[in-house]
């Protein structure tokens, strides 16, 4: 059961975070992590006060330098008076406690600057999915002030790429001279980029590449995002909604993030694509799909809780029990869970 | 809607499919993929005859040799005697038509063998889940007769770690002396291992690397799989399904694929295995797991028809609409709909 000191106790760690208490912060990122009902009591509260940072995803194959680009967009967004929090999806597992330390000692600069907040998130155990679980978790930040909010990811799985498809602005980072197998990854990361970056521009190869990719993106159209909505849909069923339309063909930049040269020209990319989408018609199309990927998340969640309730979870077992045991269909299954739910017995 | 018509082809599709039409089986795995109600139709059919075939996941970082082995184990296979089918998810996106081309030619020798089935699964813009699609694929081979079906996904993001996952049993494969990002990979993938392959075994370091990995799992407990459930759970839920246990600590085997050095004890490795599993008190419990992710799927689509049908689908879309606007927490969006949802209006 939630006590009423349970309730107060999430309340006071959003109005905390809300003060920029950074341990607060942490704490709620956590909960929000482990999905407990303190992060769902206290983003009730955070919700209202978030929708103002500018959320950008950063994507690219391991080794094209997704890290370094992070380290210098940090260096060149607190130039500029702003602030900024990480959320780095670490591709390792939880058991291993997040190897890849490199990358946050390399950030560790920032540690005493009030305007930076770097978080790394595991990629594994989301139930609700990945890019729901981040979703929350920039909400979190985004209340708590930042101006922008940075989802780092791997781009080399769909959880992974939804994360970053889920932002407001897509940046897909390239290197140049990629071998084959990574050519294949980077055809599909093109469809969710709105910027891409060929990184290691110091590089023989990085303006051809970038050249080749220009050319690339004069044929390939954006196709519907249906892998970014998360919690509905399944085999069988027709299309989730259909995503964001592409504003405009990708921009290409060349970028040497380890020297610096090309991130104040992507920073200001970022934020010209914000200034497209806000022009759009119909405001953000990116938010109402994030919204809406959300929503459905928490809803197949509650209809599973209700399912599992100890006067239904008799039957549910029974029923997953008969489509394991290949006595009955999980179409049927699904039909008479619902039927189930529907009635409330 | 749904003819008489509709109904009669999904049935025919699926009694060709069962008496061996491998035409009618392509076509049928195309509808599993785009969801069609042909899918939903001709695996209620399918349902009851599937349940006998073997399900083995193989996965590992790109470049350990997934696709080679594969190539070995389906020789392997037929040597003795059975029959085998191969879902490749593919890392590359549908609108390369799928790359890696190269695998599929490698694989090209088995033609004109009836006891061969090969088939590539685009990764992406599958709304249920990647591992729901896949699952439903290996219905239909299964209920095909196919005695095993090999599941091959590139390790590297979370949706084709569960694919290998769902599976009877999982084969992870390494490649010896692997760069730092790809061994923070390895640990992820590890906890999903009921196999460990350590592949090109002529290389120096194989042996050494097999014996690492042997101590590694001696103190690596298998947590619960919660990723692998999809469709249901979220932010601020309980965890779903825990999951199959870890029946015994991961064997490690060395073999080379190219020249098949070490592939027909792999093929006894995984046969022992499943073995093991039916020996388990309550049978087989990943196949349970299987079952319930499938029909949390189905179920989560279902609920999103019902609000989304026309005299549903206004208020939701506005309700949708005032989470994007941050008027509404999405929380008391979800709970919104499934009173709704429970209403019938």
């Amino acid at each position: 059961m939630v006590t009423a000191d349970a309730a107060a106790r999430a309340l006071e760690l959003a109005e905390a975070a809300l003060a920029g208490d950074r341990r607060a912060l942490a704490r709620l990122l956590t909960a929000v992590e482990n999905r407990t009902w303190v992060a769902e009591s206290a983003l009730r509260r955070l919700h209202p006060a978030a929708g103002r940072a500018h959320l950008v995803g950063i994507t690219g194959a391991p080794g094209a330098g997704k890290s370094t680009l992070v380290a210098a967009l940090i260096g060149e967004i607190r130039r500029s008076g702003r602030t900024v929090a990480v959320i780095a999806v670490d591709p390792s597992s939880p058991i291993t406690g997040g190897a890849l330390l490199g990358d946050r000692v390399r950030m560790q600069s920032y540690a005493s600057d009030d305007g930076v907040f770097i978080r790394s998130m595991a990629s594994r155990g989301h139930a609700g999915g990945l890019a729901a679980s981040s979703v929350a978790s920039a909400t979190v930040l985004d209340a708590a002030g930042f101006d922008l909010i940075l989802l780092e990811t791997v781009g080399t799985g769909q959880s992974e790429v939804e994360v970053a498809a889920a932002a407001d602005t897509t940046v897909v980072l390239e290197a140049p001279e990629m071998g084959d197998e990574v050519q294949a990854i980077k055809a599909g990361l093109l469809e969710v980029a709105d910027i891409v970056v060929v990184n290691k521009g110091d590089r023989p190869g990085a303006q051809r590449t970038a050249a080749e990719l220009r050319a690339m993106l004069t044929v390939v159209a954006r196709p519907r995002l249906s892998g970014a909505v998360e919690g509905g849909g399944a085999v069988g069923a027709p299309d989730p909604d259909p995503g964001r339309p592409h504003p405009k063909r990708p921009e290409v930049l060349v970028t040497t993030a380890m020297s610096g040269e090309g991130v104040p020209e992507l920073l200001a990319a970022i934020a010209r694509h914000r200034e497209g989408l806000g022009a759009a018609e119909g405001g953000i199309p990116v938010r109402r799909a994030r919204a809406a990927a959300l929503v459905w998340a928490l809803l197949g969640d509650r209809v599973r809780r209700k399912l599992e309730y100890p006067d239904l979870a008799a039957s549910t077992a029974e029923t997953l029990d008969a489509v394991a045991r290949h006595e009955l269909d999980p179409y049927a299954a699904a039909d008479r869970l619902l039927s189930r739910l529907q009635a409330g017995r």
